[in-house]
């Protein structure tokens, strides 16, 4: 029996995979649904809109369908009458009708599937829950289309549900705090790509972010006064609970202490003063785990914190101690002894188990990063897969070791977004990908996380490293693994990364503020022509030891402007390669274009009044013209010389060197296309 | 002896404005301080700049240092050592030293006066009060200037007090929300240009935007769901506490109560039942004046409110109240022959009298709008003038009837920044003009506020509407009378205006957020080049009636992207007036570069991908390219026939007619133009 449905899903997946690809091209959809169909149809929307759903009471929904007026009326500029939706009994000749059965809840593996019904005399959503509606809206939002005449939305049947349940965005508010605003927005950023766990990194050495009537020193003394009282978290948590997005707080210890015991001294490891820490990197200071008041005091924190969070999980960071104030400490080496815990590995599995049972008691489930996967740790424990891309993916890394051993398992390895990389790299790393596993482990495989770590962004920046990569790794998420078209994943990506502003979202427009400020409100221009071939440096080479960048050091730079995957250098790659190919006249063109583009800018750049600031871009931006001045002779007159050659060979060694923190990230092409032109 | 200071301060006066003329040129400040000396140093900034504090306890001194520290490090680029400013005692070397005397209390008349004084080896500030000092570092950031190798301080000695005391900006938030973010972006943007009074409408028809643990219907049912919390107040006082703003909040009653008796019926003046009203204008629904109850709820709604806002004033606004469910009540007709009140007026005096009673035992002073100066109005009541320019200011208006009578009084005619009139119009607007009073009159003036109503903006659009006029309003209500020239304010304000995006005002980025989304995210050069000579109906045409747009309609039009004092029609002002006097060769390449413009955007704007949005535009538009199109060339030809002067004629009429709501704000001088060209 189990090998039939297996083998009837196969074939409905094979079939669905077929469509999708041709489908591709008709829809801006992100993440690709589960099962689509096509018709010719089309909805055509105009003032008399209007949305009748069974539940009218539901919150979840009443939010849900006001907000979708709204964006539906901001999107077209139609003059909807109808500004909230009433119910179905009222009026059965709704453009958009809505029936849900339940209320869902927010745990692990709730229903989250809808079957949405574009026609041209009407829309039906339908589902279990209505969180299940609330991702169909999104769905229906993005099916919006126009021509010169009418706006519409675009004929379909999608029969959607996620893939994994876990979909989730970390984001660190400790290295550099976020305000309450922030945090909105990427909720409803979120929403939209039907993201369902927010993962909210609390406490680091830079910061305890959370208000404690209980210990009260924690935010007034090793916050800066940048922290969430309670009333603003559950705030957030009722926010993201309309969303249908679970909020799975983390705590992190026993490492990566320095701000609680920069407040609390007495449960350290080590007879020392700890402050707030300005740098990046991992420091030493480590609760004492053979204190009986450091249990105490995270039994009591936890007992005050707890209720805050509804979920069933509670995240206690456990990575990165290093153990050197364990070490150090004499007593705790006797500990250590007395109780036969051979390694500081061990020391630490002691403390986690014993924080296990703490946190059993308000209800909650242990998560910690991979180091808490330690042989004595119950299965009760969520893995969170951080490490092992040294051990390579293929092999498994860590989440597949923990799905083996049976724990429930979530993977941020891969979606590591501070790291700059492009979002090709993310969207092609699958949770599973190709090991082998049977159905018990596949189902621990709860999903992934996005890691947004804060140590180089600030609220001003933030959202151009989450977005707009995050929405495709939403769909690695939530849809089939076939769904892997690069190509295509760029093309929808560069719609829904746009209506993303409608919610908020900063990563395009906070851009042009960088290089306003850069250039002190003349022509950005020049330095926007920069900007879309230069990208920040990536894997932590800005940030090197942690040192360059304190937590108040400036982050509106022109690094800071810069963001993976530089749409020129994206087209430019392209056209260099197709160049290569064929050196027609229309390739021939498209290489001028951007050659000219480059020489024409960097004059403008050149005519704006300088600063220190654009001092420090001058030469490089002036070597690139240079060369492009020479490519461009070399393309029209078909002819080079030695001297050129030589120019040529100097320039690009130069603009392989990395400036004010960023990398030329078309180097590649200008070298394989220089090497092409003077062979 | 009075006369012998009235001498002297007129001599002082008279010097201080002569040497403004010649500063004016040097230093981008505003509010223009009451003093200012040039000396020709410079303190330059580097990655040691520092500064000391006598009391670093301060928590206004702290939030200030610390800020400031930040933007200097943002604007400059420079990573600056020192994270936050230290005692005195510790580093009498440091950067820049400040000292003060005492905490200011949030309070009418508190010092804020300062005395900065930079020179090559240091700065000082030196003031009264904490909030003297934020007033102080103001100025110091916009005297932050740079050359090709430094960022600096300009040299100056400026010793500084504002004019009057009350220096407001109201936000209402009934008519549209404004989540916390929009209040906090632009409460910074107030401590910027020193406005120190904040005045929050929380209700009206369209909303009760109030958390009521007493009366929770009124945030319950009369809010959308869209309010603050009590603690989200409290926030938000804190905030502007520190930042030396206080905090007026205004309760609107007995009339503009649509939303107060959706909630609770039973104290309204007719037995009809009230919702939240959707459209825009003067609403019946009103509290009964004649029931006991009505001041029973006054009373403990007041007795719970009072305590969020620690300002000795309370707002009751008591405007426009027409009075018509009045009328068509019997027993309030009764009620007014029995108690001798003749007229509604009279009513509203009684309701008045006892609201201030109330709000007495709650130690406030009553403020409402100037319909609330009747003849049995105690004098403790602060008047806010709002009509009058039907009277003509000249005459004075309420403002001057109210400091005669014994008032203190505020004024907001000629303030009202929704008319979306040109800063000109609000800059030139004194609140005591050549109006001859007494001293005492004159101190009971105190001052003004901007009153940004909330009809057709949201959050998304909001700060465009505030800034950057209120700038320069804040100039007038800050600076001496004599500080009026137009020219130079405009010079000045387009530096200032930049700047506020350091604190995370919208109005420049926003802008482009709404023609990404009219457009489609296709290239929005050419809606640039129109939104650039096109202004939002004025003095409330663009919503005649207020029937044309409710609430939930799309404010993310054309319009919306545009704003008063649009830039290019600015510019093309004074180049079609220097080339009607003079038609040189330079005058005539002037307006030839603005038609060239026009021409070629409408090109590449015919180009886009239409849409029910864009089509609306493109008629106008291709009629202006037409009408740039035959100027152009009878400028170059020197000649011209009659079909071109008809065909002039012809589009000048269609361009004058308004289109999406915006009108053609270069159409006066197009038409000049046209006549010289064609004459």
């Amino acid at each position: 029996m189990k090998k039939l449905i297996a083998l009837i899903l196969f074939i409905v997946g094979s079939q669905h995979s077929f469509s999708q690809n041709n489908l591709f091209e008709s829809y801006n959809l992100m993440p690709w649904p589960k099962e689509i169909s096509k018709n010719n149809q089309k909805f055509i929307i105009n003032e008399k809109f209007s949305i009748a759903v069974n539940d009218i009471e539901n919150k979840r929904i009443a939010e849900a369908t006001t907000s979708f007026l709204r964006r539906l009326s901001g999107r077209t500029g139609i003059f909807i009458d109808n500004g909230f939706a009433v119910e179905v009994s009222k009026n059965n000749y709704s453009s958009l009708v809505i029936n849900f059965e339940r209320q869902g809840k927010l745990k692990l593996n709730e229903d989250e599937s809808y079957i949405l019904k574009v026609t041209n005399n009407q829309v039906s959503l339908n589902a279990v829950t209505d969180i299940g509606v609330i991702r169909g809206l999104e769905t229906l939002l993005q099916l919006l289309e126009f021509n010169e005449t009418q706006y519409f939305f675009s004929g379909a049947l999608i029969k959607d549900s996620p893939r994994f349940p876990w979909r989730g965005l970390m984001i660190d508010v400790a290295r550099h705090f976020q305000p309450i605003a922030v945090l909105k927005r990427n909720l409803d950023a979120m929403a939209s790509v039907k993201l369902n766990v927010f993962h909210w990194h609390l406490t680091d050495d830079q910061g305890f972010r959370v208000e404690s009537k209980v210990y009260p020193k924690l935010h007034q003394l090793a916050s800066d006064g940048q922290y969430y009282n309670q009333e603003q978290i559950k705030d957030i948590v009722a926010y993201a609970q309309l969303r249908g997005i679970r909020v799975i707080p983390e705590f992190d210890v026993p490492g990566h202490a320095s701000a609680i015991l920069t407040a609390y001294p007495e449960i350290g490891s080590k007879d020392t003063i700890s402050t707030i820490e300005r740098y990046a990197g991992v420091f030493d200071p480590t609760l004492d785990p053979t204190n009986d008041k450091t249990y105490e005091f995270l039994d009591n924190l936890f007992k005050e914190i707890t209720p805050l969070f509804p979920d069933d999980y509670f995240h206690i960071g456990g990575d990165e101690n290093e153990g050197k104030h364990w070490n150090s400490n004499p007593k705790i080496q006797e500990f250590k002894k007395a109780h036969a815990l051979k390694t500081n590995h061990d020391l630490q599995t002691y403390f986690n188990i014993k924080l296990e049972k703490i946190l059993k008691k308000y209800h909650k489930h242990l998560m910690g990063w991979d180091e808490i996967m330690t042989p004595n740790m119950p299965i009760t424990a969520v893995i969170h897969s951080w490490r092992g891309e040294n051990e390579g993916l293929s092999k498994g890394g860590s989440l597949i070791e923990a799905a083996k051993k049976g724990y429930k398992t979530v993977l941020s390895n891969g979606y590591y977004i501070d790291r700059m990389q492009s979002v090709t790299n993310h969207y092609l790393i699958d949770p599973i990908g190709d090991v082998k596993l049977t159905e018990a482990e596949k189902s621990r495989v709860l999903g992934g996380e996005a890691t947004m770590w804060s140590e180089l962004v600030t609220p001003l920046t933030i959202d151009s490293r989450i977005w707009p990569r995050t929405a495709a790794i939403a769909e690695r998420f939530w849809s089939a693994k076939e769904v892997n078209d690069v190509d295509n994943m760029y093309k929808r990506l560069e719609t829904i990364s746009y209506k993303l502003e409608e919610l908020g979202i900063t990563h395009i427009k906070n851009r042009d503020v960088i290089l306003r400020n850069i250039s002190n409100n003349q022509d950005i221009s020049s330095l926007l022509a920069l900007q879309q071939i230069c990208e920040p440096l990536k894997i932590y080479t800005r940030n090197k030891g942690g040192t360059e960048y304190k937590s108040y050091s400036p982050f509106t730079l022109f690094a800071d402007a810069c963001t993976a995957d530089a749409p020129d250098a994206i087209k430019f790659n392209k056209i260099v390669s197709n160049f290569l190919k064929d050196s027609t006249i229309d390739n021939k063109e498209d290489i001028l274009y951007y050659l000219n583009k480059w020489i024409s800018n960097y004059e403008k750049f050149e005519k704006l009044n300088s600063s220190p600031i654009l001092k420090k871009i001058n030469i490089p931006y002036k070597n690139l013209a240079s060369l492009s001045d020479i490519l461009k002779n070399i393309l029209i007159t078909k002819t080079s010389n030695s001297k050129q050659c030589q120019k040529i060979n100097t320039l690009l060694k130069k603009l392989q060197v990395p400036f004010v923190d960023v990398e030329l990230i078309i180097y590649n092409d200008l070298k394989k296309l220089s090497e092409q032109l003077i062979k």
